[in-house]
Parts: C-alpha cells; sequence; structure tokens
C-alpha cells in the first residue's frame, strides 16, 4: 500500500499520492509532477485517478499534466465552473483503488464547491481524509471568496461541512489537509505534520464552538486577495500541460545588463538580506529564495521577463518555485553571482542596514519626531506578536499596489526603520522603495524577533 | 517540525527520525544509519537522542554505529540486560526535543522491558506513539520468548500494556510501530501504512477482548525461534559500529568457481525462481532477493563466506539486506551474472518446474501412491489460506535444521512436488534438497495462488 | 572549460558537450536531453550551439527537443536534405564558444555532407576533433548508403577526408568519434574509451593504406540495412521535440492479457535467456535488455503498441532505449514479472535449453541427418570468430523479413540447435520461431563462447 | 573498458579509475572514496591496485581507505619513504590489468621518488600516461622541495623525465596529470581538460628548452612551503582510513556562541564576501566556501575545532573539503545562518567594501600620504596580471604567520584599500586583520579584475 505526502517548500502546499497493487490516485498534484511518477514507477503502479479537492487560487495545478504523461483520469471539485479538461466528480460516489475505496465528500466552505476524499480501510471504514483547504492542522480555509456580504453563509455551510460532515467520521480518522504550517492559505496553520480528525477536534480552535450561530458570528472575515489568485484562478481552468521548469541560461555580465534594459524585465534577487544589503544591481528588487513562491505573485506580473541573481549556481530551487507558481519567461541568472559583476567593475548600490541595538542606542537619544519606524507585517502577525507603537503600517503586500499612496506617507525626510519578523520582508520592501524616497531607508536586521530579546524604548 | 517513517524493505520494519527546531531523535535505527543523517541535513537539525523499544532480535540494531558518527545519547528498554553501551531509559521520563516532548512509556509484553516512545504536541497532549513490537497494525507482538510456562504471565503483562495503558493515551493518537505487514515479527500485521490508536481499537483484533481473562486464555502461542535470532541478541547488547555496507568484488567465472571451493563458504541464488531453475550452479541455494533479509538467518551463518549470483549487475540491495542481518563476509558476486558462466562452459544444473494445470492433468491420471505432495508453507498461512489435502507438511524454515529427518519422510522414489505461495519459497526447498533425493522434486510455479484460481482434484 | 563524453548504452552512441566561461555546444544530442541540461547546469553555461555531423540513420537525434529547451541554434550537415529546422552549417567556419572556437570540416564519405569539428585550444592550434561516423577508434563508417555501384566514388571520398583532412591535423589531437565498440554503425570499433589522431594512425587498419587507389579497391562492401533505417532517416529531417520518455503503466496479468489481444500489438520479454526459456508468455519475443536498442529496429514497428515482460520492477532503461529509436507507444510493464502470471495460473511456455557439453555427448552419438545446427550470427562475426561447419546460416538479423523462406530450410523435422555468440540472440531467434516450425528449437547456452572452450565434433 | 577522471574540486586534483573486464586500478586517490566504489559497482569490477604518483603533500591520499574496503593492493612511490602501509612500487615492472597492462615509469623531479604509469593499448603501444605533479597541462610540478642548493640537480632530474623518458612516448599518448588549473601544485596549469603528449610538446613552456643545461639554468625557484604541507607528508605515510566525511551538528544562536568560547576554537565564514561585509560574527575569519580547501591549510591546525557560518544549510561541500585536507573536527555550523543570529539579536560586525569607481573618485582627490594599496596576491599573479604601483606587498598565506611585522607596516593610520584578483581573498586578509590595526581597512570588490576595466590613477 503506498501513502505519500508531497510538500511543495516555498507554498508550504501537500498533495497526496495513494494506492493499492497496480492502481495510484493523485490528490491535487502540483505542476512539476515527476515527484508522483517516480513513486508510482518505485511501487510499480499506473496513475489512474487525480482528484482535485478545489479549484486552487494559490498555485497552478498539475492535474492536466500529470494526465497527459500517465493517462489518469482527472475529477475535479467547484464542477459548476466552466473547466477545459477532465470532469466533475460526484458526490459520495466511490471510486476503486486496488482493494481500497475513495469516498468523494461535499464539504463547502473554503469554495462552494469543495470536497473532501474519503479513503477507506480494507474493511470499508473510514481511514483517511484529504481535506483540501477546508479544514488544516489548527485552521481552516479562507472563506472570503464570495464577498462580506456572503460571509455568513459560507460560514454556515462551512460549520456543517466540519461539525456534520467531518468530525462524524471519528477521531481515529487521519487528516490529510492541502496546506501546512508557512502556507497563504491559513495564517494559523499548526507545525503538526501528522493529525488526525480527534487531534483537530481537541486542538483546533475552530472545532470548539458550541453551535452553528456561534461558529457563524465569529469566523471569517475580509482578507486581501491579490490579483494573482485570479490570475491562477483563470488558469486552473485549463492549466499548461507543459511539465518541465524552463531551462535558465547563464548569463555573463555584459549579456545580463543588455537584458536588463529589455522592456517588461524583472530582476529579482533571491541572495540573504545582508548580501543584498552590501551590494546589488541597481533596480532588483530583493525577495529571499525561501519565501519566493509564496510573494512572488503580489510583485511580478506572469508574462515579465525574469532575471535572477543568486549565488551563481543554477538557480533551480527558484526555477521550480516560479514555475509552480506560472512564472516560465526566465530569461537568465547571473553566472558566478555578483562576483562577476564586482569583477566586470558594473554599478552597484548598497541598502542600509541596522542592528537592533545600534537602533536602540540611537533612538535613546532622539526625539520622535526625526525618525520614522515602518512596519510591514501583515495584520495577523501584528495580532500575534504585537504592535509597535507610533509606527507607519504598510503591509508588505500592499505597499507596491499603493505606491503613490504610502510615498507620501514615508515622506518625512526623517530616517526610516524598516520591521518585519525576521529583516527578511523589510528587505524587499526597502528594495521596492529604492531610489523612490528622500529618506534614508534602513532595514532592521533580526527585526521583530531581534527587537524583542532586547530592552528598548519602542513599545511592542 | 521533522516526521519520518523509515522502512527498511525486505525486514518490513520501521524505524523513526523525529525532530523540531534543530533537534532530531532516531527512534529503533536501522545498521545502515545514512538514511537518518541525510534527513538531519535537511532539516537542520542534529541528532540527539536515539530510543530503543526493546533489545531487537531480528536484525542488527545501529545505535551504536548512529552515536558514534552523530554524537547522540542512547537509550535502551530492557534494561535489565547487560549492554556495552548507551544508558537505560528511565521510565516517565519526558526527554526534551526543541519544543516537543517525548515521554517513555514502560510497555511490557514483547519483553519485560518493552518501552513505548509517546510524543507530545506543542500543547502537551498526545500526538504520536512508537510502539516498538509492542504494538502493530492489525496485530501484537510474540510473547513467547519467556518459554511456554510463562506465557500466561507475559500476556497478562501485554493486557495491561494495550488495555491499560496504551488505549487511554486516546483514539486520536497517531501510532507508530516498529514492523509492517511482511515482517517475522507479526504474520497478521495489516497493509495500513498509516494508523492510529482509534483504528486499531476498531480493527485490532487483540484489541476486541471483553476482559484480561479472556485475553490471557486465548492469546499467545509458541512459535518457531530461528537460531539467528539468538544471535542477533548477542550482537545486540554490543552491535558493530561499522555503518558502511561491504563492497562486494566482481568475479569472473574461474574466479567464483576458486573461492566456491573453499571452506565454509555459501553461495546464494537470488535471481528468479525461474531463471534458477532453467540453469543454476550446482551447490547454490536459492533465495529470491525481495525475501533474503527475512529467510536468510534460517540457513546461514554469519561467520560464512558469501558468494552471490544475480543477474550480473553489482548487487546493492542484497549488500544491504545482508547487511542488516549481520552478514559481512562477501567474498564477490558473479560478473554478468550465469550469462559470463555459460559463455566459460561451466556445469550448470537445472530444477524441474510444473505449472498447475500440467499437475492438475498429471494428478488426474495418476493413482495417489505414484507422487508426493510436499508443502513449506509456514502454520499461520495454512491456517488462512488452507491446508492441502494429502500433502507432507514440512515448514520452509525447518527443512535444513532437521534435513536428515526430513529425508527420510520425502525419499519415496514418487515425483515430489513442492507447493509454497508463490512457487518462490518451494525453489529454496527444491535447492535444499537438490541431489540429496532421489526423487525427482518439482517446484510448483505459482503455487498456492495459483492453484486456487483452478479447478483440481487437491482440496485445499 | 567543459568536456564531456555522453554514452548512449545499448547503441553504443557517444554525444559531447564542450563549453568555456558561460557557452556550451553539444555535438550529436540524443532524444533523452536531460543530461546535456544538467551539465550545462552544474557549469553555469548556457546551450549556444548544437552541430550535428551527420543525418543520423541508427537513432531519433534530440537537436530539435533540446533546442526547443535551451534557445540553442542548431547546425547540420548533409545541408543538401530537406530539414524542417535548424540551418546548414557553413563550412570551414569558426563559431565562438567563450575564449574558444570550432570549426566545421567537410568530410564526406559515411555520408556526401559529413562534417566534422574540429575544436582549437586557447592558442588556435587544433585540440579536439568530433569525428562523427567518419573515424571511430580502429574502424571507419559505412559507405554503402548511395548503393553497390557508388561504392569506389564514395570510397574515394573518404579516403580525402582521412588522409588529406583528418590525419594532417596532427598525432596529437583528441579523437572523439560518435560510437564506441558495440554500436551498430561500426562492427570492429576497438575498446578505446579515448583516442588520438595518433594513435588511430598507428593502430587503425584503415589508416595504414599507402595510396588511394589501394584504399578504394578494398575498402567498402554492402551490408544490410535494416527499414529502421529509412524511418530514422525521415524522423531525423523533422524528430520529435518531446523530451521526456513516456511514463509505462504498470499492468496485472489481467490487464496485461488484454492488451495483449489488441491489434498492432508487440509482446518484448527483456528478461535473461534462461528466464525465458524456462517460462514465457506465449506469444512474446525475446530481446535482452542490454541489446534492445541495437536490435528493437529489425522486429518491430514504431507505431506497434508496446508491452514488456521484465523482473517486475518499473523498465526504466528499457524505456530509454525504445524512446532513443522512436518507440512510444509502450502500453505496460507486467508489474511483479511472471511471478505475478504464475501465481495467476495463466497460460505460459517454454523454450529448450542445451549446454555444450551436453550437445557434445548428442552429436558424439548422432549422425548428421538427425540434427541441424542453425548459426545466426552477422557475417562479420564468422570471419572473425570462424564459421561452424555444416551449420544453416540465417543472420537474425534477417530471420523474420524473410521468415517463409527460412522455415522451409529449417523444416526437417530434426532438432534444431542454435548457435549465436553467447545464446542471448540465439533465444531472440528460438521466440522468433516459437510454433512456427515442426522441428524441436533447442538454444545452446553460453554459445560460441561456451562452444570454443571444449573439445567437440562441430568444426569451428 | 573504464576510464574516468575524478576531479576534486577546490583542490583541481585529478585522480583516475581505469579498468577491463572486472579489474580496476585508481591512480592516486583521495580521501572520500566513494567515488571509486561506485564506479567499480556500476561497471562490475573488483578493485585490483591503487598506485600513488609520490607521496602528497596538498591532500590526504585515500589510498589506505580504498584499499580496507576494497581490498586493493597499493603501490607506492618515493619508496625510500618509511610508509606504514602498502609496497613499493617496482620499476618498469608491468601490472596486468584484464587485457591491459600498467607500466611503472620512474619518473623523479618533483620528487626524487615520483613515478608516471603508462597504460597501454591492448596491442601493447603506449596509450596514456598518468604523470603525477611531473608533468601538467601547461606546466611541471614545483621541484624546490630539497632545498634551494639541490634546485639544479633536481632540475637535471626532470629534464631526463620530460625530455628522455615522457616525451618518446609519442606524440599521441594521452596524458594525465594529477592537477588542472586552479591548483597550488602548479600555477600557471592550462585550463586543458584533457591533452596528449604531442599538446604539451608543442604548446608547454617547459617542453620548448634545446638543452639540458638551458633548462637547469633557468626552471626552478624557492616557492613558499606552507606548514600544512609538512603535516600533509607525515600524514600521508600513514594516513587514517576513515572514509566518511564527519556529520556536522546544526547549532542555534546559543550553542553556537557557547562552542565559539570554547579553547583552541576557529570560526570560518563560508559565505560570500558581500555577505561577510555586510554582518559577520565578530572573531570569524572568512574564506569563502570555492577556495576553502587550497587554503585552510595556511590559517588553521588540524587540531582545531572548526565552527562553520555559512547560508544556513548542511555544509556538505565544505565538509568534503576539509576532510580531504585532514580536518575532521568539525563542532557545528549555525543552523539558517546569520538570519538566526539576526533574530537572535547577537552582536556582530561588519566590514567596509567599496567599489574600484569609488576608490578612483576618492584616489583623485587624495594625496599619496593618506591612503595604503595592500596587495596580497601571489608573486606569480602580480608577474602575469602587474604591479600596482605604490602598494605594500603583502602576500595572504604569509599574512598570518608574520602578522605582528605586517601589522606595524601597515598601521599608518591612514585607510587601508585590500587588492587581490576578485576581493575575495582580500576579504579573508581584512577578516584576518580585524580590530588588529587602527586604520580602517575596506577591502577592494572586485578587485584587480574590475580595476583593470577603468581608468584610473592607480598604475597596475
Amino acid at each position: 500500500m503506498l501513502f505519500k505526502k508531497i510538500e511543495s517548500e516555498g507554498l508550504a502546499h501537500f498533495s497526496y499520492i495513494i494506492g493499492d497493487q497496480t492502481e495510484a490516485a493523485v490528490i491535487d498534484p502540483r505542476r512539476d509532477i515527476d515527484v508522483y511518477l517516480e513513486e508510482a514507477k518505485k511501487e510499480g503502479m499506473k496513475i489512474k485517478y487525480i482528484f482535485e479537492t478545489h479549484r486552487n487560487e494559490d498555485y497552478i495545478i498539475g492535474s492536466k499534466a500529470l494526465a497527459a504523461v500517465s493517462g489518469a483520469e482527472i475529477f475535479h471539485a467547484d464542477g459548476e465552473l466552466n473547466y477545459q479538461y477532465g470532469e466533475a466528480v460526484e458526490v459520495d460516489r466511490e471510486y476503486k483503488l486496488g482493494r481500497l475505496k475513495i469516498k468523494a465528500l461535499h464539504t463547502p466552505g473554503h469554495t462552494k464547491g469543495s470536497h473532501s476524499y474519503l479513503l477507506k480501510d480494507y474493511d470499508g471504514s473510514p481511514w483517511m481524509l484529504f481535506s483540501g483547504d477546508i479544514l488544516f492542522a489548527g485552521d481552516v480555509g479562507r472563506i472570503d471568496f464570495y464577498g462580506e456580504e456572503k460571509l455568513p453563509e459560507i460560514a454556515g455551510l462551512l460549520y456543517d461541512s466540519l461539525y456534520n460532515k467531518i468530525l462524524p467520521l471519528g477521531e481515529e480518522v487521519v487528516l490529510c489537509p492541502a496546506h501546512g504550517a508557512g502556507s497563504v492559505c491559513g495564517s494559523q496553520i499548526a507545525e503538526r505534520e501528522v493529525t488526525t480528525i480527534g487531534i483537530e477536534k481537541r486542538s483546533n480552535p475552530y472545532l470548539q464552538y458550541q453551535n452553528k450561530e456561534e461558529f457563524v458570528a465569529e469566523v471569517g472575515e475580509m482578507e486581501a486577495k491579490p490579483k494573482y489568485f485570479r490570475i491562477m484562478e483563470r488558469s486552473n481552468l485549463n492549466p499548461s500541460a507543459k511539465k518541465s521548469t524552463p531551462f535558465i541560461p547563464a548569463l555573463n555580465p555584459d549579456e545580463f545588463e543588455n537584458l536588463m534594459q529589455k522592456e517588461n524585465t524583472a530582476v529579482i534577487d533571491i541572495r540573504s538580506d545582508s548580501d543584498y544589503a552590501a551590494s546589488h544591481i541597481p533596480g532588483s528588487i530583493f525577495l529571499w529564495e525561501d519565501i519566493l513562491a509564496s510573494f512572488v505573485g503580489w510583485f511580478f506580473d506572469n508574462n515579465q521577463q525574469i532575471l535572477l541573481i543568486n549565488d551563481g549556481k543554477y538557480p533551480e530551487k527558484a526555477a521550480k518555485s516560479l514555475f509552480r507558481m506560472g512564472y516560465e519567461n526566465l530569461s537568465g541568472y547571473l553566472a558566478r553571482g555578483m562576483l562577476s559583476w564586482h569583477m566586470a567593475a558594473k554599478h552597484t548600490e548598497s541598502t542600509n542596514i541596522i542592528k537592533v541595538n545600534q537602533l536602540c542606542d540611537l533612538l535613546d537619544v532622539n526625539s520622535d519626531s526625526e525618525y520614522q519606524l515602518l512596519d510591514i507585517r501583515q495584520e495577523e502577525e501584528k495580532e500575534e506578536e504585537g504592535y509597535i507603537t507610533g509606527s507607519l503600517e504598510i503591509p508588505l503586500t500592499e505597499l507596491q499596489a499603493n505606491l503613490e499612496n504610502y510615498l507620501e506617507q514615508i515622506e518625512s525626510g526623517n530616517n526610516v526603520y524598516v520591521f518585519c519578523g525576521s529583516g527578511m520582508r523589510s528587505m524587499t520592501a526597502a528594495s521596492l522603495l529604492e531610489n523612490k524616497v528622500e529618506s534614508e531607508v534602513c532595514v532592521v536586521l533580526g527585526g521583530l524577533n531581534a527587537w524583542s530579546s532586547t530592552s528598548c524604548p519602542i513599545k511592542i
């Protein structure tokens, strides 16, 4: 029997391949599908079914690419949408997989057509539930896609799915959600690599409500919806069947510089924050490799030509992250990294950085009016970790979309000290603001985490 | 957070590595330890603890090798034994692992000193139980190591461990046993790759008893204990810290033939049953690669020099299987396999094979006296799949130890048709009997599985 | 600087990737192109050029697939042909590759438009010659593609290329041919993994001629040209850009049996000769995995559906071999191999095998009329290893194409003993003859190699 | 036939595995020997011989480790030394390797007992020469190990080896030296991945002399000999048989900081120069990962405990580089890199960097007395690339050994601008000088390479 959770790092997305005898099924395949083929090969299986839990909005689905190679049948949820491939899953139908059966359960909430898939044990009892974006470890999926006025309705659907369909399956049932901690799809997802319905019943805050009224009254709020969600949604009705990440050419400094000048071209620097701070190519935007997949959609368009700056080795991981998010126009990367750029004596910029103790000393002797704190964290982080007194609050994800607006607020002439959790996203903010404000923008290394381990005048 | 089940194929043994932040622990490491080191590297962890659930008797434990490389502390169960390494685990002590805790539970049964390890969730509630050989999916560990007269006592201990310590942890707790389906440590282990205490409570036959009396009365019987168990038990009080599988030299036919003549040398043919049947080196014993780890200990001594015959490529998988069982004297393998042997015109033998329909036809016209059926399956297989009427029953595992005895029973002069489940083990029996009986020994291809799909005079 | 020889096993084809700084070039890429991309990634290079030495007839060229992924420019030789991609190489043009240069030399012979590529050292002197099918280690390419009457003309062209273009480059120049020992493109290719023009000048029999007249008089003969050559030739004017080997589904015995019945379906058994002999599926053709790429084109059409029988693991290597030869319709393989077939009690056949000493004994007491020797080796093998007195000679490669003809010659009612070098190809012959002749067909294990190490009445 | 060049990156060391039929030999194995075992496995060979060309002084030889695993016989050169393993190679003896032969040639020069190994073709003619440190592509090995007064004697020996033993083998012979471009063992080694005796005869400056007198008069000079050479020389008479790189534990910032305080502990930062410049742990020495193997021996003792700072992923490549140089006490690396250090608000330092154009502007307006240029390149680089007018010259490799001396020269109070080829080694110098001089030390990014592409007052 085959059961494997496939994690797509950066996205914290989980897909699954399960199988028995010579038949396997994949739940919510990602776009780079080799991993499923390799598992099937290793186990001596064919891929019979591909099941989607919902029309995904946060990455390109791999169903079509996987079916093209494997000959699997695709069943999608949200069947009312205008899919150009596969067929709609039948509610409550049981699909045979070797000696096992998978049952499709309609569990609306995240989307109206969301489905969960229940794998039954050899004796027919409930065994594992693939719950998509309905139920995570410690969290539930967002329910604001249908607008604010629909929140109560959708919350009600979610309540019924959770309390009347999923919980009754039994505490012993293994829960296999579509996302883990670190996903944009659930900010409170717990770091529980393995969980069960019983564990969630015990610990998940959304499973502690007494009744539907209470649940509907308290659960659900409008969240930012990046424009790339719309693009993914459209793509996922007819995703590309292309299965391989593009090959990214190595460029020497002259070639790189030439391509940078071309229209509609973005330069993304995926090194560390301090590396970027010391020396970077003017005009490059900083986006740390480890969070590239989560953030790229907020700042760049899928049709842009992308140039990458990293340590100078082939950017395999970045290529995968970008491919999963639908970015395929990868014009090249700087061979040997900034070393070759420096050796060619090409122009560079640097960004100011400051350590918390330095900042602390500085603030001690300064009056409030001579500096500005810029807090670029998301709302839920602030709720959890505390607000910085007196700071200007601009979530990083909104910075670029409303840049003109925000520039005015920032433009005080004073030094701006940028805060996030660790300094990584602050460096992205600084790179977006570079040469756009008169103030000196300065990234606080270590961010809030560093700050909270010192005793300083800023109140959190 | 890191959680990974490591399966040792052939042994159906499960070890685990779990970790949080920079700290990892390994439960019951196997001897080829690279897999644990690789996981720790990938996750950016050190290996802090090694926990053993009991003194193992069916493979060489890797604790000492892993500690030597990683600097981990070893804690073993069965603390009353005279271990030459590590220290005894403390009952009910909680060991810190990043932000998590692991609690050692004394769960006697399989051995008196068996321990299970309970991983607690971030909030302190029970999360996963590493249950060693106490509780498997669908089965429990054998309890006959202390002799027949102690069976009731040990069964009582097991009952208390199962019903009073493990079940109360909660149905939602994920269960991580030390063996899966196909292990010699539990013949009824279910093919459930993932299970929970609740699923076992529902389905495991050993968790369905009403009270201790009933349980003690019905559970437990004496099983065959191969001599290699004693060797493993001794080894595992002070296992070798050698961590790499030996390098096996490629031999040409002349070199192979020379080494075969040496004293205390065994030739093991790990190809398919039909390949062996068509042509094999006289004196070689057939043992199919996929079951090598499970059966080698019944037929070969650890101090024997071993020569391997396979498809002629480097026998990596066999080297691993043998290493895990403590076989390190691997003198070589026949380069390019039997092809080179044939091209050198060296002597070969063949073994008779028969298909079930041929046998069926044959038996139709024969009187009972002119052939003999030899059933070499284990007792529990016969219980489950049925007995073959009129067959001579010699479990394969006992054939060699009592060969003289059995030869007499076989020596009827009639054709002997050997049955097992599939034909694979029958071929091993035939290779053990080759040139030892006057009768013509003939392997039934497909074995009982084939037989049960035809309609023939032999009653099962 | 990058220089890597890529061997395609089974075909004994060599392609090359060379590069300097950020620029690489590939010579004669094979169809599964990942290997070139991986090298370029590892070295931090883009792929700038693809050079073809001639229009290949023995495998599908990967130029178009590689260019599609990498953006490389393709230059092909035999520019007079009607290519649907790339552009014709310019004679004597030097192509820049980092600080190096590659010069295209027109070296007709194998084909009229064959080119060799000369890599120059940093100082401009000749360094390596990529000689395609013109000059091999110990051999030259065949020159019979333009018909018998053109042999002298082509031999003259070849002489000029070898003696007037290649030899003058200097003895020190490293020679990089397109094939190694074991290729169908040169039966006498030496096992020299590395060679130079000087070594060939010293040892290659084709470089020992005194003058053109002598060369033209002695070199060149008509050889068999399989029909698949024509297909490759056509394909390679516009090869598929598909870059991945197909995914082959695992089949259970019932599924396999069903697909076998379909029209235009071939079953290829790629196990060992003895495995096939003991038990195989009726109708399956034996073709040992290691020679699959070289022989598949003689017996099967590219549009056939192919089913594979192997050891039951995923047939990765066979998939690659078939893909390189343009076979993409791979319907499946038998999961778990013949074991599952036997367990399902499905019908099998066996083939007679005999060892040389047995045959030797047998022939001793038989008169000539009661048996028949069938020698299926190629002409050049017989020239080198000797003829078997009194044998019927049918090269394996011609057996199927003229089956009716040959059946008559074989059909004597006597036992037929089939010989090749090792027994492997004899088993293929036996599988082609199965159920087609009344005689008992019997494969001589070890073949001529075994025979020559015994003393027997058959004269070689 | 097997021929494979194994490059040890960082050291630019080449070892070789060659083989025929089932027998392989390894020339000058490195310490991490898995690569040879893997090749032998892939080809179906045993390892029969290990040949050493000389007692190595620049890395730990793997002969003993490889023999322990494979059972190979070891033959070493420099037989007059007091080896604790293997046996001395016999001059002119031919060693059988399958159907091939390897002949040991005494070729003194680099050391008095240096040997080259000549692989002969199947027909007995010279094929490949494994020339150790005697003859490289474009260079010869250093000959100053026996002191200045012996230079003429050793030069004479080298001349005879080159002109009277090696050149007569023939221009067509493939040359396989022990080092490539970038090695400390030959500063002028050419980037010729493949070469022949003929190519060297044509291009190697050391093969252009008219007679021995001229050669002896001009070739040979004393070079710096780092103390680690002595340690390697001693080690290599009885190297450790340990074959695996140590496992390096991941440390959190507190653990890292604690271990830093321990005596005899070195902290090596292997990130990029700009990453180090922006923020590093006080007391850490910068040594870029790509040149770690070449430089570690100049600055650190083998018995020191080493802590590593990198990007926070497992430092596999660094572990290998250090292991090859005999550094085994690897106490740990900082998990998640400087990000975790920043988040823990621990103390950091930064280093000044300057771009060439900035420096250029600066120098324009400054008088000579107000700054100091520090050129840390090796003598041969300066010869090739030019001297910087007015600079203080301290080769990096000598900086630490004579630190007190040099500090005085540097200690002018003026800004010090450090130059090397690219900036990487300048950062190492800056890290060695940190907090030791009053002057502000400033690394010139891009170094001489950058400088030479601008027009500035400093003369090169």
